[in-house]
């Protein structure tokens, strides 16, 4: 199977396919895609051309197809359907974790609906169990389908249930090993399966060291889990360590693709997670917040220039290195964070104190503080700029180098602690404040050396 | 098991119980960790403690151990031990692709020597030619285990060879169906195999469509590719269509994670890959270039201000609001370019022309800039600014917001046109050259309306 490419041409023979109603070359087509290559291309169509393309394929795809949909692309779709059509054609044939996200998207309402159409009331009910999980946790990334055995159980008897259970379960990556209160004890991996001879029982042979997590861990720490251990399954227990649950590595590569892409679009000042794709509209709401805290910034900065105006009306050569000093308070304070972010984020913060992180940061801090200001005096030295200047920017640059990075260092830590995404902290937000504290600094050192040196 | 936290007081127990030699209890408490815990803890010892620990391991574990830690620390551990060591305690029990990336690390000699004392040859070979693939592509990724069974064989002669190979593989998720030339056919999922009767042969049960790379592909767009088709494994065939490995899922989520992070340095102005554990030195090294680009950049930038003296002597109040301008232009830049990076990334550009994304953000642009440049009018106005300064920020803010736009969209498409990361352009870098380009319009249109209205 050669690997798919959207290409213009592609659509567009599509789309003239879809015009003539030729319903046998679209099939054809269609046979040779995987799901999430038709998703891509239901994307470029309009909603009427993609009904289209939905009643010719049959249940199973057309319920991939819906999974791999955007979120708007699927509500839009789905809104067009009828209750009983989304839960026979779609949910039905999906993966309870799939199913239990999609109602998810839906009204209350709906969703019952939805529920009250599926015959299989077992399949409902786990559905109806899942909604009840915050998507952002452990319950709320897991499936109910999984394969089990009882740790008392001959390997005969296992492989006659599994091959049961194996019917509606997707991919096999373990064999959990429950007692009769359906506590877990243990897996049984199919490697091991392969190589053992059929006449002992699971409890010979079963692992018994399973990492496990309850169904209210939050995902950011399933995921780090997940790749701390390697794993590409990890099963959810109750309270009470009952096997309820298994998550899979590709929900997890998910989350932890979302968490990425939000931290660095939080970095980036933008606010709502979107996708290049989506509207001119849905852009510019996502933008907008962060560019208005910015202009307030900008404002109040501009009050704290205009409080030494008297200076600057007798030195206007200071307003040529607002801009600098303004700029390196900026960068130095992102990279400070990002760090920090990044730390938080992985669960690596160590066992440093935040005494002992912020020390360390000020020793980076003022050794770069010191290359830099160097820098900037042998410049302005050679520049032939006065001293009162030349002093001034560069004890300037030292300052707001140390204080940005402290504040950098700091300001994500705080925020984590009053459980605010510390992502906002390499945001337009530090860096704002960071401008204005900057300002300040620059010109009252100004103040001070030109008084003393002029 | 509980999951393992790592504290302070542990880790003070574990060191006292080193210095008291107490190899007994110390061994009970290795017994009760995985290796990737074991690997945390390393990191928080001395290398003669950590060698003392290593010691009480048995090989598997130390082997698991070694995979698990930071580069750092696994280079300054095996520069320590002879090279026979190397081969028989810690190669000679990885897979092949956890073997190559370690010697990779080392030197060309030090690799030399540690493949010439594996003994089976066949092992020393096949670490061997993984060397030779570049660490970014698909044949950087692989690993040589894997199980593969002829098209032509009955089911019980693949499950006699099935058990032998698995031997050598940690986590069986596929069995591949090669022709008698080696060539990749499909796949045989191991369900389809607990679910099949045993008396047919592979050609009538296996899976013909497999999606798999060449060994030259990018593993940025290898891990794309296991996202998007959620796939736990894909077999990795040579120019030919001979299968040669196998990825898994866990070194391309390892691949992802540091892609992510990458992409979220760079954008905070951070050259290498650095961990909140690195030293001081390592920490001012990644800082100081994106510092000293800033730098130069605000040394132009004052010499731009400089430039356009004589209007700020006459008006200081122009210097207030050179900050919010400055400001502005890179926030908007920050954000446009951080959603081409994004889409590049994850390669979901989509169909649009370069001229379409930027006719689509310039529409954004004016939207926004529309929405900023009333509010600061209005600001002013209120603020009793005279009518040639509200209408310069005013017009500046416009100006600047849709040129930082258009160019924060730009920068990183041309600069992946270039094979440039991208990622560079939404760093300090472009934030820079916003900056000082900001700074030109801003008083460019204030000579130009403070002649006309002053």
């Amino acid at each position: 199977m050669v690997n798919f490419e959207l290409t213009r041409e592609y659509i567009e023979n599509l789309r003239s396919l879809i015009a003539g109603k030729d319903e046998e070359s679209i099939s054809a087509l269609l046979e040779e895609l995987h799901p999430a290559d038709i998703a891509e291309i239901y994307e470029e169509l309009t909603i009427d051309e993609a009904k289209f393309l939905y009643f010719l394929m049959d249940d199973d795809t057309a319920a991939d197809v819906l999974t791999e949909l955007e979120e708007d692309d699927r509500k839009k779709f789905l809104g067009s359907l009828p209750s009983e059509v989304i839960a026979k054609r779609f949910i039905d044939k999906m993966d309870s974790d799939d199913a239990a996200d999609i109602l998810g998207e839906l009204d209350d309402d709906r969703q019952q609906e939805v529920l009250s159409h599926i015959e299989d009331v077992s399949t409902a009910g786990d559905i109806a169990d899942l909604l009840t999980y915050d998507e952002d946790t452990a319950g709320g990334l897991m499936a109910k389908e999984l394969i089990k055995v009882k740790e008392n159980w001959t390997i005969p008897t296992c492989l006659r249930s599994m091959r049961r259970q194996a019917e509606e379960v997707d991919e096999v990556y373990y064999v959990y090993v429950v007692d009769s209160d359906g506590i877990l004890k243990g897996t049984l991996s199919l490697k091991r399966m392969l190589l053992s001879p059929v006449d002992i029982t699971v409890k010979d042979i079963y692992n018994e060291d399973v990492i496990s997590v309850k169904v209210d861990v939050e995902s950011e720490e399933v995921s780090n889990i997940m790749d701390k251990y390697d794993l590409v399954a990890l099963p959810v227990i109750d309270p009470v360590g009952r096997l309820v649950g298994r998550i899979t590595i590709d929900d997890v590569v998910d989350v932890m693709r979302e968490e990425a892409e939000k931290d660095y679009q939080l970095a980036s000042g933008i606010t709502e997670d979107v996708e290049l794709s989506d509207s001119v509209w849905i852009h510019t709401r996502a933008r907008i917040p962060w560019l208005f805290i910015g202009l307030v910034g900008g404002i109040f900065g501009s009050r704290v220039v205009g409080g030494f105006e008297s200076i600057i009306d007798m030195h206007p050569q200071l307003s040529f290195f607002m801009g600098l000093i303004a700029a390196m308070g900026g960068n130095v304070g992102m990279q400070s964070s990002a760090i920090i972010v990044q730390s938080l984020a992985s669960g690596s913060l160590g066992l440093d104190t935040t005494w002992g992180k912020l020390l360390k940061e000020l020793l980076i801090a003022l050794m770069n503080a010191t290359i830099l200001s160097l820098l900037i005096f042998t410049y302005n030295k050679i520049d032939g700029a006065g001293i009162a200047l030349t002093a001034t920017v560069s004890a300037a640059l030292f300052s707001v180098v140390v204080f940005a990075s402290l504040f950098g260092t700091f300001a994500p830590l705080l925020l984590n602690r009053l459980k605010i995404d510390p992502a906002v902290a390499t945001g337009p937000f530090v860096t704002t404040l960071n401008d204005i504290i900057g300002m300040f600094i620059y010109f009252k050192i100004a103040q001070l050396l030109f008084a003393l040196l002029y």
